[in-house]
């Protein structure tokens, strides 16, 4: 007789609707379809050649035991002089904790914040997994719908009473826009009155193309800074981040991280490092995204996709398309079926709005987004 | 003015003691003094060769983005054949998640399994992140106190009613005990019978001396089994473990995995499925823990430590020393100081009865390993 494992009721998420797509692109694929690959999140690149040659020495001479749990020294170190380099700050190495990927420090960041039942609010569109780790760890998520005129950003008038916390991203994802220095002081003026911890998810830091992201640490130290190394260093699968906080929190992360993780991914920690070195390379990778960024710009209009979010950094454009659909599954399936390029509906990123949206992702081949191009505006012409 | 964060409850959890011991033997050894190290954890080999290579020939030709959030299918497949090896078992690969290490394995089951303020039991001695993990999930662990007869292991009449969860550990650390096929059954029917999940914790299988360890999928497919490739594989730093479900759990695991981690490691991924072909390699290791055990059953008597725990598997050995101090942790350093010999204090692994235990691993080279033994028999002489 089949028995049935308990479930507790925090582990019902919600499903990633963008693997929906996914997999009709997969399956379009193995059908022998040519895709276009415009929902995926991740660059196309691998991690710097100097990552993988550090990897390939240390393989050979390290055992790559555990490290210690917040991080392997020398990376810390070298992650607090990006602090110096991209921001002219001045970072104790001691309040920079390594982490398995942002995932990790979001579980980190949540346990170490809040207590079961609280609060965190989040602006809507944003990272989907926002909400759902947080619903996994017994805590409710509160999105705050944005407005377009505020680069779909929350402002401090959106922010409620009541949330122990609020998480802010800049460049966000899935718009791509991002916070003025005056606007990120204000979010955090805004949380520090109303008592809520501040989350400032800056894994799109370094991706950027009209100015720079300003880092929450500019404007105050009782933050809870994530980073990772997925998005600009180009080690998604790796999955190596870090995060920065209060000098006087880290005793209490260093022990829920050699509980919850024991460490960082040792071998993806080297690899890191390595990665730290390669500027040239990586800089390349932004004249790519930069290329496409601007075909983008000038081809989704033609194509007919012309109410789009500014996307000041990251490698998505977020659309309007509430003129074309109120489904916009529907529509991401009629786009991969007849035009054969896969987009990512937004109903992952705003379950409120997002029927009407759709998140273009430019992190591939410039070919590829030519080519993609083309075939959107194809099909809206004859659609 | 100085702000301070806000802190969670549930992220109070118990420093590891053993840290404390860590630091004063790399102490020692920063002032030139030459340890001994029987408190670590961890095998001193590094991956398997065949681990090592297999990834250095996909670094050069994939970009090692993320995988799939349940694992590499190939992997997937190849630990399924595991339980066909090792077990006999038929198990459907679709019932594996890849994670990372077994830490994100237990995250991905206490989130999936118990909501908050749920009560889950586990035998003390035990490893001490189950508690702390369950802590920072706002769930509350329950020690069930184990008598020496029955193997420093939980039976039934230890398990009261009331617990949503009961994890058990065979080997176990810190004892290495290995429950028998029948020990292991009475739990599983005790835990069904109080409506309590079974999480069986087989991380040191593999590492056995007197007969093999029993899965609890031998004996029921209604139970959560978690594995890992860091103690037989030797691959501690690379932080990728599994986990075999219920076939009609996975889809729940998939979405939380999802969201929580993306994917385990990609590049320890590729090296775990390298190092499952690596059997010579692996069993060189075991002939040294087989003769380190040896050592150890000998010498450990010989210096005065007579009453332990019969260590059938993993790599170490509990030793109740109540005859000489009630204090673990102050003996510890008393026998670094003086003997040179790093060990683990008991309290990390029994908060009611670990002030008279010590923990001695014999996971390191022989060489150290009957050095260690000498310097403890001459310490205990004088003492």
């Amino acid at each position: 007789m089949e028995e049935v494992m308990r479930a507790s009721r925090r582990s019902d998420v919600d499903p990633f609707i963008v693997m929906d797509v996914m997999e009709a692109a997969r399956r379009a694929e193995a059908a022998g379809r040519h895709i276009i690959h415009m929902e995926v999140g991740q660059p196309g690149t691998p991690a710097p050649v100097g990552a993988r040659e550090a990897l390939a020495r240390e393989m050979a001479t390290d055992a790559l035991g555990y490290t210690v749990a917040l991080g392997v020294p020398a990376l810390r170190q070298r992650i607090a002089r990006l602090y110096r380099d991209w921001y002219g700050l001045d970072l104790n190495p001691d309040r920079v904790i390594v982490t398995p990927g942002s995932s990790g420090a979001f579980l980190l960041a949540f346990s170490a914040l809040f207590d079961a039942g609280e609060k965190v609010g989040l602006g809507e569109p944003g990272y989907p997994s926002y909400r759902q780790i947080l619903k996994a760890l017994s805590l409710e998520p509160v999105g705050l719908p944005t407005a377009l005129e505020n680069r779909l950003q929350p402002v401090p008038e959106d922010v409620p009473e009541g949330l122990s916390g609020l998480i802010v991203a800049s460049p966000a994802n899935p718009s791509g826009t991002m916070l003025s220095r005056e606007a990120l002081a204000a979010l955090i003026a805004r949380a520090e009155e109303i008592g809520a911890a501040f989350v400032s998810d800056e894994i799109y830091h370094g991706i950027q193309y009209e100015g720079r992201a300003i880092s929450a640490l500019e404007i105050s130290d009782e933050v809870c800074v994530i980073n990772s190394f997925s998005k600009y260093f180009s080690m998604t699968g790796w999955r190596v981040g870090w995060m920065v906080v209060p000098g006087s929190d880290v005793r209490r992360y260093e022990r829920l991280a050699q509980n919850m993780f024991i460490c960082a991914p040792h071998a993806s920690q080297v690899a890191a490092l390595g990665a730290m070195e390669c500027e040239a390379e990586l800089q390349a990778n932004m004249a790519v995204y930069a290329e496409n960024r601007r075909l983008m710009l000038e081809g989704l209009p033609e194509a007919g996709f012309t109410r789009i979010a500014p996307p000041d950094g990251a490698f998505y454009i977020y659309a309007d398309v509430s003129e074309f659909t109120s489904d916009s599954l529907a529509f991401s399936r009629e786009i991969l079926d007849r035009a054969g390029v896969a987009v990512t509906p937004g109903l992952d990123f705003d379950p409120r709005r997002g029927h009407g949206t759709l998140r273009f992702s430019y992190a591939r081949a410039t070919a590829d987004i030519a080519e993609g191009l083309v075939r959107l505006r194809d099909f809206m012409n004859v659609r």
